[in-house]
């Protein structure tokens, strides 16, 4: 076991983008509202007949990194970053300060002196909703009232599309009935909201995430999990690794820390992290009992997420639909449950025979999640961790408990999504999604891949990123990253930043197929950079520029290859898009159409293209 | 340019696979007949009460990579490997050796004492078909012939699963229409091959490819394309990328050169291959005109298709359905034409104003390639190159072109597939094999992934291995691989692992999902290793079992931690595959069932299991 260490200020990786700025649009219904994004500078496009310049308009996208990627921002990670919500939430006068964090864990946590070494040191007074109030999102959502989240997320969701959507044809989606506006409005997110349909992970305590959405009409998110084990990592390798994992892409990070001082890491991740955070509370109630299933009680449960919802944890999984009577139901299984929450309480389960205290306490925990706009995330204890095990009787008995679950979380206006599988076969993944559609009323779905095989640990965020881009065509909102390590270690950083990659093209090409407005707008601007042999553009609108860049340099590290009509694939002769180019400015210049090119003239066409030696770049 | 270098013999790459052995299984039409395979040992189950040992059958899969993984044969590249079909084609006696090659450039190559140094010492005598014979598989199974090629092939697809099919419940598929039976016959093979729905690429004069087959019906197979360009790699690198995508599981290779020497390349990677081999001869043509599009003639193509056919080619790819009216179609695209021999093609018709030679002389390569069994891969010169040019005019026009073409070449028996896109978004990739399959009537298709997404360069290994995967369920018979390094650079040896690794996933997601019969059996015996901690069997029968141990080691490196019933990720505590043990065999000890598990006995249940310590290591 080795010894924890806080992060250094320069372990964090702050670098921006390249010929990327950060450009924030300010909110109309709330003039404060200043919603990050990144905009990506282009070269012109230059005729190559004329060698006129054409500006190509800067390209605006989705920006997860925080203010780590602004130069304009001081960093300093001992003091977290900006509270960027605070003010909204204090404006609604429906949250008190309190004086002492309300659980006897965080207490005991802060009168150690011996963890003052590895201590956040600017902890704030929790905040809590005052005596009867409800401070969740959907509440505020079905009172009609638009918050600034959702204004917030309506600019966000836009990314400035619909100043250049006339301008960018796209292929018309299939959504399989979801219903995505042209324009996102605050209106639309908040009526999303109200139905269930779409969640704002957003706890009252981390004003410091910038407000996101998850819903089947909203782009595809994705999520990467973190946190050390018992066996591996330090709180500044987790930070890092959280920072890291925004900067890729992840929309939502969640700390699975199973290790020793979970609490405090936890602390330094949430005041660093702009995007929402997730936990699994039960992994942390379980240190608490030593590691013995059979000990968890309601009680250090309670603690728990009091514990963790003060600390501003902002979507809790809850294996809540882990019920007595399936627990048998895995015994057949060839990998039974895969789940590490669902195993403990199936095991609390057998070993006092009764119902867990997630199911028998539902209602309690609703009560404290709606103190702080905490978000349910209802775990699949069940999933299948096999293909042979996929959309079986167990797997789908928990998910009509969840869906059950749902309708209850609803009536306390709890804001709740579902989580999935896991391991299925590619022909099978669909009937995850109707199934969950229908049981769960239309609450956001977020699944774990799913791997379309077993049999390719290391390639992992492979077999799971076909499945991901399926699911997420299908509708899922949120999905879960797999790394290459899964099954077999815990992600470097490395691992971190291919996993969040792969699950954002996963992402995006679900989005693509759905037919999300405006989705293809980024596709097209680097295919037409490409076929211009824009190569800085080409590298700099890809998911990952440095890698693109390093690709390219691997082989034809010159700079002036840089700006060369042609690559290392194929050299000059063979270059289709330079001789494509060529048919191109042809057809274009002799008004070549498909009936004139056919009718008439032929032969002299013909002898003109040779006598200009049949080159265009004369 | 730098100077080329033939292959060192420790230069290539012949380690066995870990805990495995090369196993031949004998033909019974041909007794002659030894289809190789690999056979993974595994260790025993240990019962976790008794410590009763259980033994688990070995695994047999699917082996490509020829003599040199088995530790019996000794490998001399400087010779090239066993020619393992010569006597089967010499024994049909329909074919001669000829005492000169054909060609015009074979022979001048042959004459040049400067390329001494680089060539191939044993080149043999080419064979063609006696006048007037027909030498395709095609041919022969439109006769009712069953060749040895058949059964070798009957033997291989089949992976002795027959013996443990029974064992082997797997989730029924959705094949979308195919016909797969549960156990492949020589005659189903022969039948496949009449009917044009399969290919078996097997050139008389490269007789030491161990005989393969594309087809619907068939385990979904993936090509790695190799090759030099003008501007990187050596003889030796390619040949040994050839050995090496056969080690990871290449069932066919396409070698691409563009470069210097292709002659003298092509003859050492056909020599060394255990795969069939494809080339796209127009890239070898142009050379020869100096990179002229518009200088290329019939005369050189047809001297260029000859000189190929005697080396050995399996298949080639012919751009003949770049018809002179379609190139227009493409003047509004964002990427234009992106196939090298598409736009070869296009520059030609342009230039000369006339369909190309390709098409008027379609019926005089056909006679051609059956004096050799030389397949057709007919070219999809105007597939998409960005996900905004999919499924247009000019893509699907020479479609129809191709599928007319098909029914040519089948008049005069010679074996053609088809090849596909390219970009598509995933709501638009089954359009494509249905299109195929009604054009081509049933004609194997061979697409290059698709790309489901224009966005993630460096990372379209995946993009596409999400196309790819789709594509292979809807019906596609053959994937061709596309690396990390695409659009950006050639593939190193790094890079083409990676690349086959992932297209070997995809495809065998596919055979999941088409509910291929036995494609399930090495996903559940994987999964049921992982189960039961069997870390060494969880390596072994991984696709890549040096990368699936190189992960879990970095972080548990210990040889005791391969023994260890948790990994690294959760630790002991957290480990739900453990805890799932524990709930198994409590249910197990218990004959606990969904009835009684909650009728009776439940207090008396719970105490005992907690008398006992609630573990199951006791």
């Amino acid at each position: 076991m080795k010894t924890d260490t806080i992060p250094k200020p320069q372990s964090i990786t702050t670098t921006p983008f390249p010929n990327s700025k950060k450009v924030y649009v300010q909110g109309q219904l709330f003039p404060e509202i200043k919603v990050a994004m990144r905009e990506i500078a282009l070269d012109d496009t230059v005729d190559s007949f004329t060698q006129k310049r054409t500006p190509n308009a800067p390209v605006t996208v989705y920006d997860t990194s925080g203010p780590y990627t602004d130069p304009e921002k001081s960093i300093d990670v001992h003091q977290g970053i900006e509270r960027l919500r605070e003010s909204w939430i204090m404006n609604r006068g429906d949250v008190e300060a309190l004086d002492d964090f309300s659980s006897h864990y965080a207490n005991e946590r802060l009168e150690n002196t011996n963890l003052d070494a590895l201590r956040f040191n600017h902890i704030k007074k929790p905040l809590r909703a005052k005596k009867g109030q409800n401070v969740s999102q959907m509440h505020y959502a079905k009172k009609g009232i638009i918050t600034p989240e959702m204004e917030y997320i309506a600019i966000r969701e836009n990314q400035k599309l619909q100043e250049v959507q006339q301008l960018s044809k796209q292929h018309p989606g299939q959504s399989f009935g979801a219903g995505i506006p042209k324009v996102i409005t605050p209106e639309f997110v908040r009526d999303e909201v109200a139905a269930g349909r779409a969640v704002i992970p957003n706890n009252i305590n981390h004003p410091e995430s910038e407000p996101m959405i998850l819903g089947r009409n909203f782009l595809v998110k994705i999520n990467a999990n973190i946190g050390n084990s018992a066996t591996t990592s330090s709180i500044e390798e987790e930070v890092e690794k959280a920072v890291w994992a925004c900067r890729w892409g992840a929309d939502s990070i969640m700390d699975l820390s199973t290790g020793q001082n979970i609490h405090e890491t936890r602390e330094w991740i949430i005041r660093n992290s702009p995007v929402p955070v997730g936990t699994v509370p039960i992994y942390q109630a379980l240190e608490k009992v030593n590691g013995k299933a059979e000990d968890l009680t309601w009680e250090i449960f309670r603690d728990t997420l009091i514990e963790q919802a003060e600390q501003g944890v902002d979507y809790f999984t809850i294996h809540a639909g882990v019920r007595l009577a399936y627990v048998p139901m895995t015994a057949k299984r060839i990998t039974g449950i895969v789940s590490r929450g669902g195993s403990i309480m199936a095991k609390w389960c057998l070993a006092h025979h009764k119902e867990s205290f997630l199911y028998t306490h539902f209602e309690d925990i609703c009560e404290i999640l709606k103190q702080y706009d905490v978000a349910f995330s209802l775990g699949d204890g069940l999933r299948p961790g096999s293909i042979a095990d996929a959309n079986d009787e167990a797997q789908f008995a928990e998910l009509e408990t969840l869906g059950e679950l749902t309708k209850i979380a609803w009536k306390h206006d709890v804001q709740t999504f579902i989580e999935g599988p896991g391991h299925v076969p590619m022909h099978m993944i669909k009937e995850n999604m109707d199934k969950q559609l229908e049981a769960c009323g239309g609450a956001p779905f977020y699944t774990l891949g799913p791997l379309t095989t077993d049999i390719a640990p290391g390639y992992d965020h492979i077999t799971s990123g076909i499945g991901a881009a399926m699911i997420g065509w299908y509708g899922t909102a949120m999905l879960c990253y797999v790394t290459p390590k899964e099954h077999l270690g815990l992600p470097n950083k490395d691992d971190v930043r291919t996993g969040v990659i792969t699950y954002k093209l996963a992402a995006h090409a679900a989005d693509l197929a759905k037919g999300h407005p405006g989705a293809q707008y980024r596709d097209d601007a680097l295919s037409k950079a490409r076929f211009e042999f824009r190569w800085e553009d080409q590298f700099n609108l890809s998911l990952d520029p440095e890698r693109a860049r390093e690709y390219h340099d691997e082989t034809l590290p010159a700079q002036g290859a840089k700006i060369a009509h042609f690559c290392s694939m194929c050299g000059p002769k063979f270059c289709s898009m330079k001789i494509s180019q060529e048919v191109r400015d042809y057809a274009a210049k002799k008004e070549v159409n498909e009936q004139n090119a056919l009718e008439v003239g032929m032969q002299e066409k013909s002898q003109e293209f040779k006598d200009k030696g049949s080159e265009v770049y004369l």
